[in-house]
């Protein structure tokens, strides 16, 4: 069946009747694309002002949003995976009913669609670590970086053991599976714990500076993991000269990045005066990041390692503040692309107790749940030196698993390693880490440094954070 | 072949398999969105100051890059069309070198990064005219309103009639083949003489709004004729039913969304002012622009047109200055890939008179060039009632063609009407006009009213203009 399909597909991508297919197609594709992102917009706009009435973080009614428009409920945003097809999105169905498509043509749009809306909100995390390292501190971070490193380390090995031993003892899981989902449990999603720090003006605090060091850290010992067990996997052996690699060049990458912080934003700062067409500023500050971001893919490590190494470095140049507010209203189109596709893609109807095949997964779901909490929260114990840090803070911003946690689960189910019960506990565990740490950290934290309903025009306030001098 | 493929197509498509291998290339493909985005990025850069310092507008400099980082030099941004594969790309080959993929995955992500390039070139024009409907003032637009509409109506006609007669006449092409190429005349590319009057600052002059008007009219004027004229070329006879469908549509969208202006800039206003989290302003806007852009997709007309009215709507909204300043790095972030890409997709290897069969369509080119310029320039002569008026660069404001062009262009190769030197000669005719007109537009204009370079910070005078208030 595979070699077939491949054939067929070396065969079909060969072809110039492709290419005029998707000539043909391109306005659909098109209308596709802008109708969803309206919806995305809508809901993640709605959403947001949700959450915010009733107290809690924007980037949770976001998440929700996602949820309602997505798979779980209203198909407005689908993709295709899982069996889902352009009959089950409500948005091919506007198109189809408006463009009167063949069932071959509603396919192709679908996958091109999708695959826009995707590439869109890669793009908008991206971003969204360009702008969180443009707002951390590059001196604070290196301040607490032995600390950040002991939280990360811990937060890798107590889950990842923990998870691992306890599927293997206690649900008599296959070794090999047992440690993707162990792997799975280890990084922590950047993303989400940051842009809730950012809302409650906690992301230069200590604890912040702690949690996103030890999230960048574990990101990258996450991804060390699972790329040492997806090849556990598939050769049944550990291929060590890859785990140097991988261990070399991530850490290359980080440090080599700070240390070119003074150097190249000097270049920055000097290229930017020269430049005397529009876009001067945004321009030469997207390349930068981009490229970053292409250096981290293809060293085989993470696209937001690179993104947010470059905001680091651009963060301590002279045109910083001037970059950060052309770099908001950017970020502000593009992330949300990424918040709500994380919800949209999340199918909650796993979670059904009346389907007896979802049995077996809810008892691992909620053992991985455990797991993922448990050994998250002890990671801010692992602090030392530091009598009055909120270790129990600490703990909770290390929790959500979000889109790093969702690529464990497809790659995982894309390879065949994972079965469905320990799949769908996998994607369980992403959500709930995800939806539980937000309101958890927030009372962590208590009430924000400032409110963030003191002025509408200011509705941010990590950004009225960033308007102040540095001193 | 086209039966089989059409099956073998819906087949690949609705199998699991394809789903397993675009989540696997996934990382691969936006990889290659990220390098091409830096690569269009740098090139625009480069070719936008080169420009800038030899006096020519911006955007001439964003094409000629496009033109050297495309398919007739550097082939750094190609595209799956014209018998190019994923072999002829040097990303492709940087990805090939990185990934080690096979054939058919090389193949699916050099379509899936081609795709995605596409769409954010699209997204490109639309804010570009989105912008432009911000930058337009209603009020001067309805004041040359008549104006607008005879010079639109004499620059369709002219080149129609001369193109269609001219080539069944002295180049004996048959009626339908003929028909197409005298429509491909027909509609002005708004985007490049609006950037252009914009870096002039004209655009708010009474030639800039003539222009502009025509150029919208033309546009709609010219997508009427193209859908004619395609349906003619499927059945033989033209469908007046469609005719009067899109006649009627057209100006309902654009009449409608002018009359609708007052009533929704106060509801926009309203809106902006009750959202409490990031994004209050620009999210909204972008659901508006976005949805306008799908309205006028979806009745099949143009996104460009939706936005364009979006713009003009919004333009009147009490939030405008404030919008005007956000929608601005991410135009500069979103139009240069448009233009990047028009040039890029040129391919100036047809001009090539060393090879034997582009001689024919070498003297089709040359008649469709001579047509294209002469009958647009009429037009600054059918201007009545206004003695001091510059004809020549109002005549000249009409000749770029750009993407408008190549849309037919695009159609009518893949729909087998047109052949290949005919293909070949609108091709070069829109280069041409797309690269004649910036220089001559700006010596009919002669210097800007506000010279771009006196400061730094604001490099376009239409922008310094927006900053005032409205009197």
């Amino acid at each position: 069946m595979t070699n077939l399909s491949t054939e067929m597909l070396s065969l079909i991508t060969s072809i110039p009747f492709l290419a005029t297919v998707e000539a043909e197609n391109a306005p659909i594709v098109l209308s596709g694309v802008l109708l969803s992102l309206v919806v995305i917009y809508l809901a993640s706009k709605l959403g947001a002002e949700v959450a915010k009435n009733f107290d809690f973080p924007p980037v949770l009614g976001e998440l929700v949003a996602g949820v309602i428009v997505g798979v779980s409920a209203l198909h407005l945003i689908i993709f295709p995976e899982g069996g889902l097809t352009s009959a089950d999105s409500v948005i091919m169905t506007i198109l189809q009913w408006i463009n009167h498509l063949s069932p071959t043509n509603l396919a192709s749009v679908f996958a091109s669609q999708s695959e826009v809306i995707s590439v869109l909100a890669e793009l908008g995390v991206i971003v969204l670590l360009f702008e969180i390292g443009l707002e951390s501190d590059l001196r604070q971070l290196k301040e607490v970086g032995y600390q950040a490193v002991v939280v990360a380390c811990v937060g890798v090995v107590v889950p990842f053991a923990a998870g691992t031993v306890g599927l293997m003892m206690l649900f008599h899981t296959p070794a090999i599976p047992a440690i993707f989902a162990g792997a799975a449990l280890t990084a922590t999603s950047i993303g989400i714990t940051s842009k809730v720090l950012s809302e409650l003006g906690r992301l230069t605090s200590k604890e912040g500076q702690i949690i996103v060091g030890a999230a960048v850290i574990d990101d990258v010992l996450g991804i060390i993991v699972l790329a040492v067990v997806a090849s556990l996997a598939k050769t049944g052996e550990i291929d060590v000269s890859n785990v140097i690699y991988l261990i070399v060049s991530a850490t290359v990458f980080l440090i080599g990045s700070i240390l070119l912080a003074g150097i190249f934003n000097k270049t920055f700062a000097a290229v930017v005066d020269t430049l005397k067409t529009r876009g001067n500023i945004v321009i030469p500050a997207f390349i930068f990041a981009f490229f970053m971001a292409f250096l981290g893919n293809a060293i085989h490590l993470e696209a937001i390692l690179g993104a947010f190494a470059a905001g680091l470095v651009l963060d301590e140049s002279d045109a910083r503040n001037e970059l950060d507010e052309l770099v908001k209203p950017i970020a502000d189109l593009l992330v949300p692309i990424f918040f709500v596709t994380v919800g949209a893609r999340a199918d909650l109807s796993v979670l059904n107790p009346a389907i007896p095949e979802n049995r077996a997964g809810l008892l691992i779901a909620i053992f991985l749940v455990l797991v993922a909490i448990l050994g998250k929260l002890v990671t801010g114990w692992a602090v030392f030196g530091q009598p009055e840090i909120n270790r129990i803070a600490i703990g909770i911003g290390m929790i959500p698993r979000g889109e790093v946690g969702l690529v464990f689960a497809g790659i995982g189910s894309a390879s065949g390693v994972l079965d469905k019960p320990l799949e769908v506990s996998i994607i369980i565990m992403v959500i709930l880490t995800t939806f539980l740490a937000p309101p958890f950290l927030r009372i962590a934290f208590g009430n924000p440094i400032e409110t963030p309903t003191t002025g509408e025009n200011n509705p941010e306030p990590a950004l009225v954070e960033k308007s102040q001098p540095i001193p």
